[in-house]
C-alpha cells in the first residue's frame, strides 16, 4: 500500500496525477471503448472498465484514481455515473475512498500473465483418470464414406418435423418450456412402450420407460447404479467401445466373451458376471443374431446368479432380410433385463433422445439417479417425437428408411463383390447401418492408412477387441448415409490400394 | 417335449387338432386381430401373433400347430405368408418343422404371471445406493406460489424463438441434425465466452467453455472427475442441495461451512478441502454476496493446497440493487476455478443448456468425460441460443426480465412487510428468483403444513442445512414466476395461518 503523508499527500498525489493522468486517462478510455458494445448501463461499463484495469494490473494497490469529476470528463459520462461506479466498486472492495483525500485502489491482483503457465495442473480423481483413459466416444460429425453408423439425414422429413414443432408450441406453449419429469414426458413414454411392445416384443408399460438423452447415457447410468469397483462385466468380443467405456468408467472388470455365428458364446471358465452386455439383434460389429437357445441360457444364468443383462437394441429397426428376432427382454420372467433403445439412428442423432426400459424394481432408483445426473430431457423434443409416433409418421419413416438402407446395403455388397473381393470378406449383413468386412491378416493398419490418404474413412475392427490376442483385421463400413453413387465413388477409391496391399506379406 | 409315436403320431395329432383347433384358431385369431394396427407386413403380424402365443403360454413346447394352409385360412392370409412366418420362426428357434409330420412349438417359456413377483430385487452398487439415498433433485414442474426458482415463462418471446428456430433449420438444415461436438457448438461457446467476459468479468476463451445440459450435469461431471472417495468438499451451510447430491454421489465427505453476512466463513479447524463449492453472487439460499476479501483468501487457499473452487453463478443475471460483484473466476490466476452458468433461469428450463468454464488444463479431460456420459447437446437448441445471443435478444430479454423480477421482488417485500411481518423476516434480497425468510424458531414444519393446506408451496430452509444442529427455520419463496396479483393472493392465504402459528409455543 502507498503511504500517504498527511501534509504532503495532496501535493504528491496532485503531482502524480498530473504526470500520469494523461496515460491513465488514455488507458481507461481505451478499456472503456473496448467495453462499448457491452449491454447494460453506462455505470456498469465504467465499473467493468475499472475492474478490468485492476485485474489486468493497469491499476495497482494504493494507486490514486482521478476524482469522479475528472473520470466523468475523461470517459464522457455524467458525474453521477462516475460517482455511482466508484461507490459500487468501494462496496465490492476494489476501491477505498477517503474523505478529502480521494479514491484509491484497495487490492492488488497479480498479473494475468501467470495464468496459463501455472494452470497446467491436472489433478483428476482415480475415477476421472479411468474415464479419461477410455479415450471417450466420438461419433462421426461428418457423413464421410465410410464413417460408421449415421442415418441419412438428407432423407429426414424436416418440414413435417418443423410443422409438428410449431403445432406443439402453439398447443402447449410455455408448458413445454418448464422443468420436466426426470423419467420423461408421459405421452412419449406411452408411445415408446407401445412401439417396442408391438415391434420388438418388449413386455413393459410406460412406467418402466425412462427417457434419456442417448443410449450412452443409459449405459453410463446402468454402470453407475449396478456396478461396484472390480465387478465382472461380460462384453462381446469384438464389441461396442461406447459400452466398454461406460463400464470401465464405473470401475468394472471387463470380461471379453467370444462371439461366434450364434452370438455370445460363454464358456465355463469365465467368472460369474454382475452384468452381461448384449447387442442381440445385430451384434456390433459382426452383425450376427444371438440364438434363442443362448438367449434362454443367459436369462437362466442371470436368474440364478442375480446378475443383470443389458440388451442394447441400437439399430434393430433396420433389419433387411426377414424380421429381427424379438427382444430378449420379452423372454425375461425375472426382471433381469434392462432394454436400451435410441432415436439417434431411427430419427436423428442431435435429437438427443433415447430410452431405457427397466424392471419394475429399478424404476425409482433410476429416476432418482437421472435427476441427480442431468435433471430431465428437453420437453419440446419429447412432445414432438411423441406426436410423430402417434400420428404414424415414425412407422412410415422407418419403413421408408429400411427400404432405402436395404438397397444401399445391396449396392455396397455388389460393389465389394465386383471390385474388392480379393481384399474384403463381408460379415453378416442382415441389418444395421454398417457392414463389417474382414481384411487379409495383419493388413488393417496399412490398408486403413492408405484408405485415409485416398479420402476414405474406414473404421477398424481390431480396435473393437478387448483382448489383443483375439484381434482380427477388418473394417466396419457405414453405408446408410451414402447414396449408391457415393458408395461407388468410395469403392473406386479403395480399388486403388489393392495392388499395394496385395504386394505386402499377408 | 411330446413324444411322437411314428405310426400313430399322425392319427393322434389329427385327433388332437380336431379337438383343439377351434379353440386354438380362436385364440390365434384374437391375438392376430389385436396386432392389427401394428405397422409392418402381414407376415410380421403372423410371426408376432405366434411369438405372443408362445411367450404368453398359450402354445407350449411340443404342441403341434395347424398346417400353414389351415393357419392361412384361420387368419385370412395367403398360404405363402403363413409358410413364410413358419419358416422365420423356425429360423429363430421357436418352432420345429418335421417333414411329413407338421410344425411344433420348440421351446417352453414360463408364464408371465411370474414376472412382477420375482422382479422385486434391487441390487444396486454401493455408489448406486448413495445416489438413491440423496433423494434426487426435483425441480418444480408447476409454477405454483411459491415453488422455488422458476423463470416466468409467460414472458418468454416464444414467437421470436420459433422464428429463429425455423431460420436456423432453413439455413443449416440437416447439419444441425447430426452428431455434434461433445464440447459444444462453437458459435455458442464463443457467444458464452463473450457474454460472461463482458457481464461477469470471467476471463476465458471459447476453448474453455463446455456446453452441457444443465448446471446439475456440470456439478456431477466435476464431482466425478475431481473427487475421490472420502475427499473433503466444503459446502455452504445452508446451501444448495443439488450440489450436495452431486458430491455425495461421487463419494465426497461434505464439510458444511457457516455462511455469515459476508458469505462463506471458514475457520481453521476445518479439514483442507479438495474442492470448495460457492454461490458467490447471491448465496443460495441466504442471498448474501461473498466479500472480495474472502474471495481472495479462498483463491489463495486453493492455490496453496492444490484444491478446486466451483463457482456456481446460477442466477447472477438477476441482480436488482446495483451490480452483482464480478465472478471469482476473473480473480483466479492459477487455474483453480471452475465456473458454472445456466440458461435454465435466463431463458427456459427445458432448453437443457448450461455451461461449464474450466481452466485450460482440464479442457481435454472434461470433454472426454462428457463424451462418455451423454455425447453432446442438441445442436439445434445450441444454434438457436447462439443466434439469440448474437442478435442481441439475450441481453434485451435479461434486461426486461430483470426489471420484471425486480418489481415482483419489491411487491413481495411490500406485501410481507404489510401482512406477515410478525411471522416472516426477509433475508438478503439483492437478486435472484427467490426470497429467503426466517420463521419463528421451531415452527417451520407446522407453518409449512398449514401453508400447504391453503394451497401455497413454501419450500423450507431447514432442509438446506447439512448439520442438524445448525438448522434454522425459514422458507425460500420463489416469486419470479408470479404476477403481483398472484403474489398478493398467496400472501392473503398465508395470512390465515398467522393466528394459529402465533398461538403455538415459539
Amino acid at each position: 500500500m502507498m503511504t500517504i503523508v498527511p501534509d504532503f499527500g495532496l501535493i504528491i498525489d496532485t503531482h502524480f496525477i498530473w504526470l500520469v493522468r494523461p496515460i491513465m486517462s488514455q488507458v481507461l478510455l481505451t478499456l472503456f471503448q473496448q467495453a462499448e458494445n457491452v449491454t447494460g448501463t453506462l455505470r456498469e461499463r465504467v465499473c467493468n472498465t475499472l475492474r478490468k484495469a485492476i485485474h489486468g494490473g493497469t491499476l495497482s494497490a494504493g494507486q490514486r484514481l482521478p476524482s469522479s469529476r475528472v473520470l466523468a470528463a475523461d470517459l464522457s459520462v455524467s458525474r453521477v455515473t462516475a460517482e455511482a461506479a466508484y461507490s459500487q466498486l468501494e462496496a465490492e472492495g476494489y476501491l477505498q475512498r477517503r474523505v478529502g483525500q480521494g479514491t484509491y485502489v484497495a487490492i492488488q491482483i497479480s498479473k494475468p500473465a501467470a495464468i496459463r503457465k501455472s494452470s497446467g495442473q491436472l489433478r483428476l480423481s482415480q475415477r476421472g483418470l479411468a474415464i479419461v483413459q477410455t479415450g471417450g466416444c466420438r461419433d462421426p460429425q461428418q457423413p464421410l464414406p465410410f464413417a460408421a453408423g449415421s442415418p441419412d439425414l438428407r432423407a429426414f422429413p424436416l418440414k413435417l418435423w418443423q410443422q409438428l414443432t410449431a403445432q406443439r408450441l402453439r398447443l402447449q406453449g410455455e408448458k413445454l418450456l418448464r422443468y420436466g419429469d426426470p423419467q420423461g414426458y408421459l405421452p412419449l413414454r406411452e408411445a415408446i412402450a407401445g412401439y417396442v411392445g408391438q415391434t420388438r416384443g418388449v413386455n413393459c408399460d410406460a412406467e418402466q420407460v425412462i427417457v434419456l438423452t442417448s443410449s450412452q447415457q443409459a449405459l453410463q447410468l446402468i454402470a453407475t447404479l449396478l456396478i461396484d469397483n472390480g465387478d465382472a462385466v461380460w462384453v462381446e468380443e469384438p464389441g461396442y467401445n461406447g459400452a466398454r467405456n461406460a463400464f470401465t468408467s464405473a470401475g468394472a472388470k471387463l470380461v471379453p466373451v467370444t462371439v461366434d455365428e450364434h452370438g455370445l458364446r460363454p464358456d465355463d471358465s469365465l467368472p460369474t458376471p454382475r452384468l452381461v452386455y448384449l447387442t442381440p439383434s445385430h451384434q456390433y460389429p459382426t452383425g450376427v443374431a444371438l440364438s434363442l437357445e443362448r438367449r434362454l441360457a443367459l436369462l437362466e444364468q442371470a436368474r440364478r446368479s442375480h446378475s443383470w443383462i443389458i440388451e442394447d437394441d441400437y439399430d434393430s429397426e433396420f433389419h433387411y432380410d426377414g424380421q429381427p428376432m424379438p427382444a430378449v427382454q420379452g423372454l425375461d420372467r425375472h426382471g433381469t433385463v434392462l432394454y436400451v433403445g435410441t432415436f439417434s439412428k431411427a430419427l436423428f442423432p442431435s435429437l438427443r433422445l433415447a430410452y431405457l426400459i427397466v424392471p419394475p424394481a429399478l424404476i425409482a432408483a433410476f429416476t432418482t439417479a437421472r435427476s441427480v445426473y442431468d435433471g430431465h430431457c428437453a420437453q419440446l423434443a419429447q412432445a414432438v417425437t411423441a406426436e410423430f409416433m402417434l400420428q404414424g409418421h415414425f412407422a412410415a419413416h422407418i419403413r421408408y428408411m429400411r427400404q432405402l438402407y436395404r438397397s444401399r446395403r445391396n449396392w455396397l455388397l455388389t460393389e465389394l463383390a465386383q471390385h474388392l473381393q480379393h481384399l474384403v470378406t463381408p460379415l453378416h449383413s442382415d441389418g444395421g447401418l454398417q457392414l463389417g468386412v474382414w481384411l487379409p491378416v495383419g493388413q488393417e493398419a496399412e490398408l486403413t492408412r492408405q484408405a485415409q490418404q485416398l479420402g476414405v474413412v474406414t473404421p477398424g475392427l481390431s480396435a473393437l477387441y478387448q483382448n489383443a490376442n483375439a484381434r482380427r483385421d477388418g473394417w466396419l463400413l457405414g453405408f446408410s448415409a451414402l447414396t449408391p453413387r457415393e458408395i461407388t465413388l468410395a469403392v473406386e477409391r479403395l480399388r486403388r490400394i489393392n495392388a499395394v496391399a496385395a504386394s505386402r506379406p499377408a
